[in-house]
Formats: structure tokens, sequence, C-alpha cells
């Protein structure tokens, strides 16, 4: 029977997909392309401990169907532990548990925008996003980045410019801390300024900040939503950057009343998140294992990020521009030669080394000489023999 | 700042969810409301020595991102399961493992039809699947059922009708075993009949299966996928009524050409479904817990199906029809005095018990004399309680 599909246009292509799916197995590879944290980082031995606690002493609840937003152990904790590190404490009524981060922007583009609907980005903006985004059919435009995040100058004649064609912008979606793909952090000033732009245009802010607590050098910038001014912005976390990705783990903060909505569709898409990993995080936040797993993390990556950025200054020195972030998971290179990193992949993968190239978290298909490497997954000697690999070919 | 949100309608209004919250939390309710498997069926025991298994030999898989079509070991793992309970064993490249099988149906929807399209179910059929299609703005024809599933000569003429409208329906969706919410299942002539006519329309079929093998009586019936020409049947299983729900994990069968799209969808969704949850489900079919879980529930839940049929029997006789299911989960009742039952749950909830209104699975808003009772999570004592309740309040 031949298959009608839909019309929908989703970020990843089924060949690329399968290609990083044979690269990640391949012998010898070195992979900076995905975006997973350093296995060593798993507290594996405390994980263990708190499976077996949770099976005995909240099995019944933990093997059950959960409440659509969240089991409310996790979700208090959640708030108690954003006070602690992010220097605000939500309402437990304005947290959703989602099955990863990537279900909330999933989420937001249902609940928030209309297919056809227009919103404003980063640019070059997380891979992830695009495709919750263009998976719900939304109009991406993006707002050019400097080394201090997006360039929040050009943001409000972009809106006036979209409010002018009848396509006022639905929401702004930034990663101001530690950007993916490119490491930089806005400054203060900036999210001030960005703050009071989209209130007085009357658009709803998406602060997506998984990398956060990931810093290795400078000082603290406050997130936009404990800021003065910052109370509406939608928030997103994860534990899959301090923690695990695989028991699948993220959170919502948003307004009650965007709160309903996030309650209707997260029933239609998987009616609720895991309860076991809910009661785990809970127990992880409670023992207080988090605190000191963000400390271990920093630890473990400050050597693999200055690892990074010394290989770039060896290789790409006067061939290259990158970026040398203070914290997160991965640097941006541009290359001078302006060859397109996408056609340079085969050679790449010939020669052991993969990445992913500009293009994918480009909003209108640039980013053509640029490429993301990530510096959490593989050891330093890996990343150093990785970035060696493709000054070589890139030198070529 | 006022938000302004999608136009999406979806299934359940946000209070009716705080309702359904408040229930199952109201000490002395019994509720025959959810869809909840009992906690006394959930193997604790050998599920907590899984989990420290999997910890400790695939800690570092079991803890990173996954492969977004599910991590091989499962695949694998539920391809041989299948063959051994459905009578077919599909290729590993047929098989997406998702985060429950709603998610399955959302990928569907989004996949299979683009928004506004027309898609035939079963009136009434499961109200999350009405949630995930209407959550992405799909129309709904439903066929008549009775006793023996979906009035499969009623399925033609609405095709051929839907047809000359230019609204060729984009999939069939059925639950053709223990259907949600009836309990009824069709019989082996029907499904070829159903086959057949999808077949010459060249519409594809969508079988899901969550309760097929809680079988308490009579003999079992094929599935749809196993049967000659249900090849190209899409086909939806779970881990949530033989196993857990809380682990979330669920999983399609689809030809090659369909799976391609959920790879997509997937990723936009939430990136992969939780790999330690893939590892447990693995080591679950592997030791062959899962085989022996299946006659466990069914001993439980046997018992707990004839309180059900008996204490209706003992309070409707006369004032109702219900369905006496083989299997499953639930019961249907109408009541004939016409009453509605979305109306009479105010006085049911007062009373001490609770129950989904009928019209909440229908798909044109009818149904209304009709509720759902779920006999798999009370107890048997608080079924016969229950049911007594509701005679009592129907009676007044």
């Amino acid at each position: 029977m031949p298959f009608r599909f839909s019309d929908t246009v989703l970020g990843m292509k089924p060949s690329e997909i399968r290609e990083m799916n044979k690269i990640a197995t391949t012998p010898g590879m070195i992979s900076l392309g995905g975006g997973m944290p350093g296995p060593e980082s798993f507290p594996k031995k405390e994980l263990t401990d708190i499976m077996v606690y949770v099976m005995e002493n909240y099995g019944d609840q933990a093997m059950q169907y959960g409440n659509t937003l969240g089991i409310s152990y996790a979700i208090k904790a959640i708030s108690e532990m954003l006070g602690k590190t992010e220097g605000f404490t939500p309402d437990i009524s304005q947290i959703i548990v989602n099955s990863g981060s990537q279900q909330g922007l999933y989420e937001l583009a249902t609940v928030l925008a209309n297919p056809g609907d227009t919103i404003i980005t980063e640019e070059p903006t997380y891979v992830g996003a695009i495709s919750a985004f263009s998976g719900n059919r939304l109009r991406m435009e993006g707002v050019e980045m400097d080394s201090h995040g997006m360039i929040v100058e050009k943001l409000e004649p972009l809106i006036k410019k979209l409010e002018s064609e009848g396509r006022t912008p639905r929401f702004i979606y930034t990663i101001p801390t530690f950007q993916n793909p490119t490491g930089y952090t806005m400054g203060e000033e900036r999210r001030k300024h960005l703050l009071e732009i989209a209130e007085s245009h009357g658009i709803p802010v998406v602060e997506d900040n998984p990398y956060g607590k990931l810093r290795y050098y400078g000082k603290e910038v406050k997130t936009m939503r404990s800021m003065k001014g910052g109370e509406n912005v939608i928030y997103l976390g994860t534990f899959s950057k301090v923690m695990t990705p695989g028991l699948r783990l993220g959170y919502t903060v948003a307004p009650v009343e965007v709160m309903e909505k996030f309650n209707l569709i997260k029933q239609a898409l998987d009616l609720a998140t895991n309860s076991f990993s809910q009661f785990v995080a809970y127990e992880y936040i409670k023992r207080g294992i988090i605190y000191k797993q963000i400390q271990e993390n920093i630890r473990i990556y400050t050597k693999k990020r200055d690892a990074m950025v010394e290989s770039l200054r060896e290789n790409f020195q006067g061939r290259g521009v990158w970026s040398e972030p203070d914290g997160g998971m991965f640097s941006w290179l541009t290359l001078n030669s302006g060859a397109d990193t996408k056609l340079m992949k085969e050679k790449a993968i010939k020669n052991g080394v993969a990445y992913v190239s500009g293009q994918a978290f480009s909003t209108y298909g640039g980013q053509k000489s640029s490429m993301r490497l990530n510096f959490t997954f593989g050891s330093v000697d890996q990343i150093r023999e990785g970035v060696g690999r493709l000054g070589k070919i890139t030198g070529e």
C-alpha cells in the first residue's frame, strides 16, 4: 500500500539520522557531533541506591500512571531546587514535568502558536528547537548573535517589521547562557533590554536554560526568569546535563494560564511523564546530590573545555574564528576559507572525526562555514585528537 | 502579560482534569474512572532486581541519550516477544519505541494526516486517541459498534460517502480486542473484511492492542497485523498493562517508509525514549518474566472482572445494558433511563464513586447515557461497593 504523508517538514532527514547513528558506533571515530554528557559524569552508584529506595518506598506510585503535570513530590523538589540554584522559587502550580526538555519545546510550539505563525529565535539556534518549531509549521525569524549572545539592538526593528507585515511574533525563544550551538552568553544589560522590548510589544519570552549551572569561568549571570520584569518568562530546565539524559526528565515553569494549556497538550502527547524518573529526581534533589554533582561536572568539564579551546588555538589560528565559552558543552568554529562544512563532512568522517555542520542550526539555511564542536562527551585526549584531525583536513 | 493561545481544541478541559486528580486523592472514594492497572500486578521485586542489574551492566548506555527509534536491545526483544505472543515477528527496522503508546497515537496523527483531514475511528473510542487526533486538528468519523466490535458493514458506505465529499480518510483507527471503552472484541471475519475494505480503498489501518493479552474467557482472536493481508497494518503495543505504566514504554510496528517519518517526528517530540526503561523492558522480556506476568495478571483480573459483571447484573437488571467483556479493563454501561451521565457525575462523586461519562469517548458528543467502568484498579470489594453505590444513585 502506498502511504500518503503529511506535509510537515522537519529538521533532519532520515538519511542524516542514520548517518549520525552509524558514526556513533564506528570504531575509532571521535564524535564531537552529539550533545551528550560524558558518561563518567553519571552518578551511577547514587542513582542505583536511589532506585532501590524508590521501589521499596514509593513502588506502587512510581510504577503507576502519574498526574499529567507531574508527581507532586518532584514538582515541589524542583521548585525548591530552582530557589537555591536559579534565584526564583515558582509556585508548584507553575511547573510541568516533561519527558525531557525537548518535549517542553514541542508543547510551547503547539500551545502558543498556530501553524503558519511567526516566532523569533537566535540565529543560529538549537537544532531540536528548530525541529519542534518546524514540526508545528512555525516560521522562524532569527536575530543575529555576537560573542555576547543575541544582538538585542536588532530585536525591536525586527519585531516592528514583522508587526507591519501582520506577522506579530508569538514568542521569543532564547538560550541566554552558554547557547547551543555557539557557547555565547548574553550579559545582564541585554537580558534586561530583551525583557523590556518583549513586554512593550506584549510578546512572551521563552528562556531555555539547560547549561546554566555548567559554568567553568567568569561570573554568574542571573536567569531572566529571576530578574525584575521576568515573572512571566517561560523557563525550561532539564535533568539531562546534571544527573542523566537517560531518564528523560525536564520541566517548564510558566504562568498558570499557560500551564492549563500544557496540561491539555501533555495528555495528548504521552499522558504523563515517567513516574519512576520523577521519584528518582525527587530523591536526588532531596538528598542534595544534585548540588554536589554540579561541582563534580564542572570539575570534569573544565578540563575538557580547556582541551577544546587549546586545540582550537593550536590548529585554527589564522584559519578560523571560534568561541571560547565560559561554560556549557559547545564551541562554535567558523572557517575563514568559507568552505561548506556540510560538504566537508564526508572527508571528516573518513578521517575519523564527526561534528554537526552549522546549517543544521540555522533558521534560514545559513551558517555554512561553521560547525558545532562538543567537548563534554569525549575524553581530553579524544578532544585533542579530534580537533587535530579537523585541523588537518580543513588545512588540506 | 495576556497570553494568546493556539486554536487547537483538545479532549478534556483543565477543570475536568483537576476534578479527576482530586477524585483520585479523596479518601473513601472508589474510582472506577481511570484506566489504571491494579498496583498488586506490578512485579516490583523482579523490576528492582532488573534495575540494579541494568545499572551494573549497561549503566553508561542506560543513563545516556538513546537512538531516536529506540535502543537496539529493546527493539530486538520486542520483535521476538511479538513473535511469541501475537503471531508476527516484525523486522527490527519496522519498530519504534515510544514514551508510552499514547505517543504512538500522536505520532500517527502528525505523520499520516494534515490538519483538517478526516480519519475513521470506532464510535465510541479511546479518549486519549481523541486527544491525540483533535490535538492535530483531525476530523473524526466514527463507525457504530455492537457487541462484536466495529460494525464493519457500515464502514464501506462511510468511506464512499467521505470519498465523494473529497474527504478520503487518511487512516482507520481500531482497538479490535477488548476495546476501550466498550470491552467489545471484533471477530476474525470482521477483521478480514475490514482489511479488505481498507486495501481496496488504499487506506492504512491502525491496530491499537494494549489489552490483547489480558483474556479471561473465550478463544483468542488473531491480531490483524498477523493476518493475511495485514502486513501493512500499523500496530501499537505497550508495556503499561503488563509490566508497568510508570516506566512509560510503548512501541509502534509499521512499514519502513512510515518508520522514517516517525523517526523525524519522534526527534521533535522528545528526542528519544527513556533508555533506562528500555533496558529494563529488554531484561524483563529476556528473562521471560513478561510471559509469567501475563498469566499472573489474568489470575488477578479475572476475579475483578467477575465481580464487576456480577455487580452490574445485581444492580442494573432491567435498568441498563452493559458489556460483559472476555478480557481487558473496562465494562460499558448504558442507562435505559436516558439520563445524562455527565450531569449525574457530581451526585456520584458525592456518594463516593467515580466513572468516566460516555461523552468523553464520543467523536461527536454522543454516548450521553453511557459510562466506562474500570475493573482492574480497585479491589474486588471496592468494585462491588462502587457498582452498588452507582446502582443506588441511578435508581433514585
